[in-house]
């Protein structure tokens, strides 16, 4: 079968739910349902500090076929998912589901516990590394399942998703289970993604490698959703978790770009008093913050908020008094986590406050403008970040398609040619993003709208901006380029990406060897 | 039938679910389930902000028979349940069941509602003033059910208590529904009781008197939860929202009662480091909580946490660093209110977190010391705090049995003879809490431990202490006011008391003209 955007979908998909195709970015909303949870109430005087990971796992009745929980606030420098899984193997249980927000690099030991059926089930917001690879060769029993940032919170909290045991890295933690990100040596800062996991898994377990006295205050994650305690030596390495600063791009095509941006974000009337933005932590998508914070400035804005994974430079905006308040989800550098400590206005949300298309509102429906990324673009303005042109797997949405259908004015601003390819193509590999949802490309060559937007078309051609067809975008790109030959791929399905809504707004399949 | 404690149980009740009765205060903990979520969820530009009450009632779909909540942070200020009672009764809807996590005089207008059928029903931790008279005498069509603070968390989270439509009287708004207490004329401070309103009503709508620009930081109930936002004049009565600031008594009796109340403090060995406390704001109360410092100052002891209402005395002992944390669910003072506002370690919590036994664990179960107070307390220890010694409700547990049931020692510091009659009696009017859970009575004239605690009566016998059985109290007591004559009541139940399992503790019979 085809969805609405003409993926073909197979009928059914072997380790997979029945398939639901994607219907349209705005088509699920109105009466939803959040699922029961069970649990174990704490009598008086319950012990939860526990002395290992092992015992934890036996007093949460691991078993075969098990859903466990991670969440990805320490990036590539997390330890915890592979500490657990090490023991879970040790242990000789087999076809768990890992259900992580995301996965790095750091985690390629997953790999080995794919091929010896320790681990079977993959869902991930985002899997770059060799894990992807892996997947991507079919290594992997069932397909991952790929969510985004937002359409993980509505999984979970629906039962789509249903978690057996979470495990929370905890940079600290006291002894009956309250979290917090801003202190300890593996301070992260918001915890946002590993909320919806604490409240609704059956079990959660902290891991912690700062254990205080009890209240572990400011708590983020309370008590109330927390099983189990473990001390380990270290939850992660700190240089993979967050960067000492996070740098505006130098290289003069992307502050060309960025520079246009900002003339689409001025001439598009939405950059005045209660302006809210959010942007990547990427150096062309910071050269575009401070081109705004430029504008800002000139013109004496006083912005609303901006949101999202915050860096350093964002909270310098805040500190100047451009933004009102910062919704943080996940701090991006050292920065970051030292002001969502001390300032009141930087807020933490949940990954259902942040992006849950299926709760009374989430931030990004209150975005004005949102600067994305792409790995390829196409002409209906379908968006691919989640495998390279050649097919692999080598990212995923996040919450690139939680913040396209939120914002007002959804940029994607990017090179038109990368790594001697063109960016815009007539169908892109894998859809992440709907081009329903993406109102502008921004390139250096030239700007192209989507032609459901003809009020911001009228916009930026009274303001000069130089406007041309997507169509025409991607001729400039194949003067250059040639035009790319088509990819082959098995018929395999090794992922399903989900849309927001949990549909299927398309599959990735397996790498032809 | 007859419950655990003996009491007097209808087999059924009219207007009541199947009676369960109380079985023992730590029987129902184990395997528990929350309730799933019924919501609608938000569109891009969903417009929250309406025009009236009567807008949000008809938005709502307002019918007979449906179960409309409020939290009492506003306490005897409170506007916000008369005026929606008012719009709901001139829209002519009948048959309104009243979740209210307390009731207080100013909410008289209830009464005619009664009267009228426009309510039928009552939900509430604590009633007083002529609501709880006209219940007593038998004005409200079904019994009034009577919960304890964790229990009505859990009674909520459980779905036994499902809300229709959840009013959040919010001191501070943001347009999409973002809550705050600490800002606006109207600040009263942690949210706490509102708190399982938002996250389990089918709809929840905000009445604010401070509509702010979006983001209305630091959020303490979130946009996720709320459909809709009205504004209105003023909310409440600042002078019965929150006092100046609470005082320590100057009667000598409360104040010798605190000095021996401090004392068995420090003979239970609980007093050292890591130390933490609950108490009410009381005058006695309070004294007991000037005793305790000056033992904790003398001594050097560096407590964990005071939790509850907090007063401003208790913020003088945190910032004094006699406290790592202060757990708050409402602020009785405005002190208490600027330190929710200003402190780190001030740590807001929900009524679940506080003290509901479905859970992972509340704050209850780590308090080492409770102080709590009794209108009659039997020779079991049984304590009744919901009614007069004539049978007419005057208060309720609120926190009473969940502090008592969570703490290691629960104190009840009392004057042995109130109003010249006797505290002690051989079985209360009502029991609000088991007896179970009351370690130890202490008034002007003797201490009565709770014969379960032998280890405790070796302490306080060590340590000097007048101690007496509660029988000696007793005869003590009727030596000076004679023996009480027993109140005659009618058969039927005006209200059933849910210890904070669910479970009937006791009924309360209407009062007989």
């Amino acid at each position: 079968m085809k969805n609405i955007l003409g993926r073909e979908l197979p009928n059914s998909i072997s380790g997979y739910k029945a398939v639901k195709p994607f219907t349209g970015a705005f088509e699920s909303l109105g009466e939803v349902k959040k699922r029961a949870v069970k649990l174990q109430s704490a009598i008086s005087n319950h012990q939860k500090l526990l002395g290992s990971i092992k015992e934890a796992l036996e007093k949460c009745n691991i078993k075969d076929g098990m859903t466990i929980s991670f969440h990805h606030h320490l990036r590539n420098g997390d330890y915890v998912m592979n500490m657990v899984l090490k023991e879970i193997s040790s242990m000789g249980i087999k076809d768990i589901k890992v259900a992580a927000s995301s996965i790095f690099p750091i985690h390629e030991p997953l790999v080995e516990y794919m091929k010896s059926g320790v681990v079977t089930g993959i869902y991930a917001n985002y899997i770059s590394g060799l894990v992807a690879e892996a997947i991507s060769r079919g290594k992997l029993k069932n397909p991952a399942i790929m969510h985004t940032h937002g359409g993980r919170a509505r999984a979970i909290e629906s039962g789509d998703l249903s978690i057996d045991i979470a495990f929370i890295a905890a940079p600290t933690c006291d002894s009956y289970g309250n979290i917090n990100g801003v202190d300890g040596k593996s301070a992260c800062g918001a915890l946002g993604y590993a909320v919806p996991d604490a409240l609704y898994a059956e079990k959660a377990v902290a891991i912690t490698d700062n254990l205080v006295s009890y209240p572990a205050c400011p708590i983020e994650i309370s008590q109330e959703y927390v099983d189990y305690v473990v001390q380990v030596g270290s939850i992660g390495d700190i240089k993979g978790i967050v960067s000492g600063t996070t740098k505006i791009t130098k290289d003069p095509v992307g502050l060309k770009i960025a520079k246009m941006t900002s003339k689409v974000i001025e001439a598009s009337g939405l950059l005045k008093d209660g302006f809210s933005f959010q942007t990547g932590a990427g150096g062309t998508s910071l050269a575009v913050a401070a081109y705004v914070k430029e504008l800002m400035q000139k013109n004496n804005i006083k912005g609303s908020f901006a949101a999202g994974g915050i860096t350093g430079y964002i909270v310098e905006m805040y500190e100047e008094g451009l933004f009102n308040a910062l919704f943080d989800v996940q701090c991006f550098d050292l920065k970051a986590v030292e002001s969502y400590r001390n300032n009141k206005g930087h807020q933490g949300m949940s990954a259902s406050m942040y992006g849950n298309p299926h709760n009374k509102g989430a931030v990004v429906n209150n975005l004005d403008v949102m600067i994305l990324g792409a790995t390829e673009i196409d002409v209906d303005f379908n968006v691919n970040v989640t495998t390279s042109s050649n097919g692999m797997i080598m990212g995923g949405s996040g919450g690139h398609s939680d913040t396209a259908a939120g914002s007002k004015l959804a940029i994607v601003a990017t090179q038109l040619i990368k790594g001697r390819l063109p960016i815009v193509i007539d169908s892109v590999t894998t859809v992440t993003t709907p081009g329903e949802t993406i109102d502008v490309l921004v390139t250096e060559r030239g700007i192209a709208v989507n032609p459901l937007r003809q009020d911001l078309i009228e916009k930026l051609e009274k303001a000069n901006l130089p406007i041309m067809s997507i169509k025409e975008l991607k001729k400039i790109a194949e003067s250059m380029t040639g035009v790319p030959e088509k990819i082959e791929l098995d018929d395999k399905v090794v992922a399903v990406v989900e849309y927001r809504d949990g549909t299927i707004i398309d599959v990735v399949r397996k790498i032809k060897d």
